[in-house]
């Protein structure tokens, strides 16, 4: 895989060898070489040829570039890398060079490879989710009392727990392990159906070949072909756009609590790591940059596997080739911004003083609902939120702390006077209290996550068949 | 729900009333009488509070237009709203008033309103697609055995059972209903944190009251508050845009087999259906470009919803309106398209002639894989790929029957002749049983296919809490 | 346009208006009147007949939901409407009923109308943006001098000029102004070809019949049907989608200058505007929450275009329709954002205070560069970059001004004592100084750009034809 | 740009080659070196310094794998690129060493570097669309008069020349040719700003090196910078998705007429064109499918640069590394579709004979609508529309062509036969009159375009600068 520089500078060296040319190649032989082994089982080839076809089914022995000058002159990579084979197969045994590809389609091989290699790929995805998780669930449990402001439409809002920050963040982490596994459950089918998707040439052993083809490589015997119904291979990419948004979200909040106003977080820094050419003092956030570009180009990613959902017939012209070729971009951005965010929180800096001094600066303004809430009890809701908002304009036009603010508009008014309790009222200012519900929940949740973090066992579509 | 007239046309009336502005209003007063129910049930409020509150949740009573305009100046709906609802109930029990949307938030009651109109949303998509599925699934019973042609590349490729093909649309339709189904369970949750997720206005009760207004309004209780955390409600929608591409893709199908040049199927006519204001003649596909025009947009509309993801801290600036106000169009489009081609299954004209000219008209050139294999038995796989390749253009230019010719090619070899059966030969050539494989397969598909579609019960998500 | 009531939020009247229902009827029937009167001056159809046609061709006289419902089985609006106004031609004039739309066909029709209806939504962007343009350069003038922190990758990068940022943000919207009317000089064109674009029915008459409509629509007259060619169109709505984009970088940084802990700006208030119904001391920039909004929907509105381009032979099937109905999305987001914009610098407050304690916070870290390039001409760029780099970390963990840690060191460095002037040094961390390359640069654009403000006429593209 | 295996299939070398890590490295350092010289010509930096930074800047010197992962980590290429570069020109000027890439920053030569590359993809698809706009015109000119049906809806609608048809494909490849240069004449501009833009390093001399470099790099010197104003760019990047999209328009044209049932078209065989794996008498139309796969995928390429468009402040973070990441996908896209389809106008063959057999077996029915013109005359509009769909429908359902069922009843209906001229009906359904207005339309519109074509100059944007 031949990627632009500024896009390999996003991705993971990892998964671009996952999808790298060789390894696609290699599938496509892997596909060859089972479906000759599968047909003898069957005694659909003799298994002297299976074994020649075997043989000859390795990648390395193969001339990519010319495959690929040859596969775009015939619309296909299967065409030219079947003629290839057959041909090395013919110098070893005549009569097994008969047998190779029998039955099968140009997106057999081609479907399957894909299928394949996207098995390693997930591999990859679960076991850097798997980091992921602990490292998050693991800051969640240091920071579960710590209080933070929480922000809404990028205005302060109250103080909550960062440890419940942190749990919803690993949340939508652990389902989307969990969803891509289902979907890989569904999607990792092996696709044999030959010209037209009946699996004519083989009559009614066509079936039999496909279970025992399926068992070899690890993968689902599909109930049909699905040379043109994409539903569940295109719901396999969904789910990696999901995981996507979900890390581009955390990426986002990553980058909001590290700016220098704000100071939060920051990135780890070391030799090398997010510098500027220009400006000496900057440390960026190369981690949440990744997480961010990643998620600025996965809908559109995903949006392309949808768009080219409307394969006509039995194979589609334009639509089908579309898809292979933009299968990849989804799990190169997913690793890399993967990769990237768990490079962060393997060394991510917090800094709860900062968080408090934020909250501080706010002048109480952040408790402005709580009193609101208290007063509300003594003079009715409406009331109560018109008098905290003429207050909490009144504090900060003045410079003053909100409660100073409150308390003397309480000492000030009879009713109010007799009604709240000045000393409850000073209590509503605290922010390690306000912290005290979102810890609450955050603990009780937490609990449930670690479990299901614990629970994952091996990802559980195996690269080995039984071949 | 205001739409321009031209997507009024692609819509249906069912699904534009289910997201009117009505319906989100009346949603959302649903969510303020639920909660005041609950948190009566739980204590947090007086029950005279909770059913003053009730009494005032009667979207008639409601000016809307001002409520936009309004709104449009608060940045959300909710405020304009509760204010309002407020302004009521107090008009009836002052007290009462004090207690409305006590512990919530704007996103709390627009995110639980989208949900509770979108479980209306999938009642209308899951019976439109048990209709579709009876009607695909029928048809396919009745064609089992007819020939067809199965094209690739937008090329023919060979005879197929158009009972396979009909098979084959019908399944990614069963299981984007059950995948629905599945996504609901997950999605069709109360959204309910209060200010910045922690319910902490109601203390250690938030948890109790969730669960209760949960109950009350037939909802998942959710985990956590989800404000900004859309996997799952965007998952949900990844499955409308699922289910819309595997519509597009038998739209596609439809309108290529009913042009003018193949014939083979056409849409129902009827008064007023498909015609032309210039060209007396014609009968336009209208189903078949109701789905196309659904293809074609939803890649986009899911991909609004992917890029929405990215909500900052505790509730998104910009990216969670977005998705709120692009959310409607999925499902609009979804049942548009579902509804065109139930339409058009409902009176499709299948020609069977039609099929069988359109193969006779190939002069045999579609069995050349067939022959292909035959031959390749006796002379090599590549060798036998070759001859046909060569037979097949000669057959072409010489605009006379492959058969002829291939017959005329054994004949005129010594070594062919003697290894190849020429009745054999004269065999493959039989659309009728060249059929055969397909019409296997999609027998036993088939059989499958109509027992998932007998066993889907009623759509699992009932309109119906215990309120 | 599919517009729920969270649509609406974020859209203004006046463009919901533009492209309302009966606006696209009336644009409609101005069609069918001035095609008739252009072929009555062409001597194509009698001057009664067309006299008869634009009596009739009133808006208010048709039922319009009555038309949605047969279009929507016809496949086309323009049936029903051709239908309806030949029954009110006849009731008038029985002969004028012969020649009702006489040579055109549905398309013609409905993209003409298509076209009159974006000509109004031009004249809305272009009012727009000429209101916001000069609010924004009339605040670049206030600031030119102001300091400001620039920022890079969302760290504190140097200081700048705070006019030098504005007069960056006005430049795309002069640039997009210009766009816009270059792009509808192309766009705006009349489509007349009759039922495959050859103006078959009108014989030699048919190009001098469309210049006359083309001339009293007030269209350009096209080269030729357009029917499937759709690239200038589209082009017009990717102006459009370009526009959003600058407007969603403004709008980002707006927010993120509003952010509690910067405080450098803040929309303005007011009443209703931008509460919260849970928080009484907030205030959300809802004007950025719109502009972000579009901007999220953007790239999707514009690729649903793109995606729609492909329109097979002479009139597309799904995908024309498609792209009527996606068409007025852009129109809509852009003004809503512009709208919301126009609104948010009506009333900006600039906080200059917060602007240079946001600065000083950093410590003089922001003047590293400036210190590196000096001591490089001491030392060599990359010793003095690594030095800086290194006194600057020491600056941040040490929490003391940078100035005082690079003085010590170039005090504690014989070497570099004698080459760095203290001095020099000093004036460095100035922040006013530090603007001046910003502001000069500033001043020069901001000429240019004023006086290309100043030299925008009206909209060229007037409502007007000659009719 | 992520290339799969697949997707080089879909691409073109010369454009792959444009992109590739070297080329992308090289303009890197020509920017470097660029600099220098001019900031020697300014007297900001000596000349023996600018020399020997010109010296090292030859990209086979550098170990690009180790810049990628050096550069994964700094977030930049830029960083290592300049680090490399640095120590290379200390090996031979320690003094020189002290100017590179002074008062430049990373974005000025990742941006330039990618503008300096697209120059060169500019230059291929400009040379491309000369060469495929000549043949279409050719092509247009040698089937004016051919009859071909116009399709409508994917319907038969009438008859048209042919000439007509493929006038209308060139006229946006013509219209797409100047507007790319039109875009690149905006967009081709040097990167220059320093830290956030403002030059500040080199004082007053910024404008003058920036003129100058410009210069030497044969770049439009900006206005100002560009670093998050990115609307010309992208609106460089819209101009190859517009193309793209006539080119699917197109593909999807060749696509449908070489359908083996319409016949009327078939790409250029050969050796290894188009072939099928399994069936050897198919020959794909693989230009077709290169063309439709682009048109696929550049919606959601386009998308992607306008979603990157929000760059915060002064550097965007992940929208602007994304947009970089991403660009290179649209010129690989569009050249590969151009290059395709100019292979197939290479060699395209037209068959007029099934072209005419398609109109003949339609049995008349699409000269409907001139026969229902023809009858208006005598009867009026609607009752002859009637006439004729109740007609049209006889023939259908009779099989008899439409010219006896009209004669028929034009005999049979006192009223009618006296006021139709049964020469004159005949002469309706002669395909080659009814493709004479098509044909005088294309003639009149070829000479323009041909004239057009004619005028182009070699494309503007020298790839010289005077350096």
């Amino acid at each position: 895989m031949t990627m632009s520089i500024f896009d390999k500078l996003l991705a993971s060296p990892n998964m671009m060898a996952v999808f790298d040319d060789a390894a696609i190649v290699a599938a496509m032989l892997d596909f060859e070489a089972a479906l000759a082994a599968a047909q003898a089982e069957e005694g659909v080839v003799p298994l002297t040829a299976a074994q020649a076809i075997a043989a000859a089914c390795d990648a390395a022995a193969y001339d990519i570039p010319a495959l690929v000058t040859a596969g775009r002159r015939a619309g296909t990579l299967a065409i030219p890398l079947v003629k290839a084979l057959t041909v090395r197969v013919a110098e070893q045994d005549a009569d097994a060079a008969l047998h190779v590809h029998w039955g099968s389609t140009s997106q057999d091989v081609q479907d399957t490879a894909m299928v394949l290699v996207t098995r390693r790929a997930l591999h990859l995805l679960d076991r850097m989710l798997d980091s992921l998780c602990g490292r998050v669930l693991g800051l969640a449990q240091q920071h579960l009392g710590t209080p933070v402001l929480a922000r809404t439409l990028l205005q302060p809002a109250q103080v909550t727990s960062f440890g419940f920050k942190i749990v919803n963040w690993a949340a939508p982490l652990l389902r989307a392990r969990q969803r891509l596994r289902g979907a890989a459950a569904a999607a990792l089918q092996l696709q044999l159906g030959g010209a037209v998707g009946t699996l004519a040439v083989m009559d009614e052993r066509g079936p039999a070949v496909a279970r025992a083809m399926a068992r070899r490589l690890g993968l689902q015997a599909p109930a049909g072909a699905w040379h043109t119904q994409r539903d569940e291979w295109v719901g396999l990419g969904l789910e990696v756009a999901l995981l996507t948004g979900s890390l581009g979200k955390l990426a986002a909040d990553l980058a909001l609590m590290a700016q220098g106003e704000v100071g939060e977080l920051a990135e780890p820094s070391g030799e090398g790591r997010g510098g500027s050419s220009a400006m000496p003092h900057k440390r960026n956030p190369v981690s949440s940059m990744i997480g961010l570009a990643a998620a600025t180009r996965m809908p559109q990613q995903a949006a392309t596997l949808l768009a080219a959902m409307g394969q006509q017939h039995e194979r589609g012209l334009g639509n089908w080739q579309a898809e292979l070729a933009a299968w990849p971009d989804l799990f190169v951005s997913a690793h890399g911004a993967l990769q990237a965010l768990d490079d962060a929180f393997a060394g991510l800096r917090v800094d709860p003083v900062r968080m408090r001094a934020n909250i501080d600066a706010l002048h109480g303004l952040v408790f402005a609902e709580a009193v609101s809430i208290r007063l509300a009890g003594a003079i009715g809701r409406p009331q109560a939120h018109a008098l905290v908002e003429r207050l909490a304009r009144q504090a900060a036009s003045e410079d003053r702390p909100l409660e100073d603010v409150v308390r003397a508009a309480v000492e000030g008014d009879a009713g109010l006077g007799t009604k709240v309790d000045l000393q409850q009222l000073h209590a509503l200012f605290d922010p390690a209290a306000a912290a005290g519900p979102g810890a609450r929940l955050a603990q009780a949740r937490l609990d449930e996550l670690r479990a299901a973090h614990a629970a994952f066992g091996p990802f559980p579509h195996s690269a080995q068949g039984t071949a």
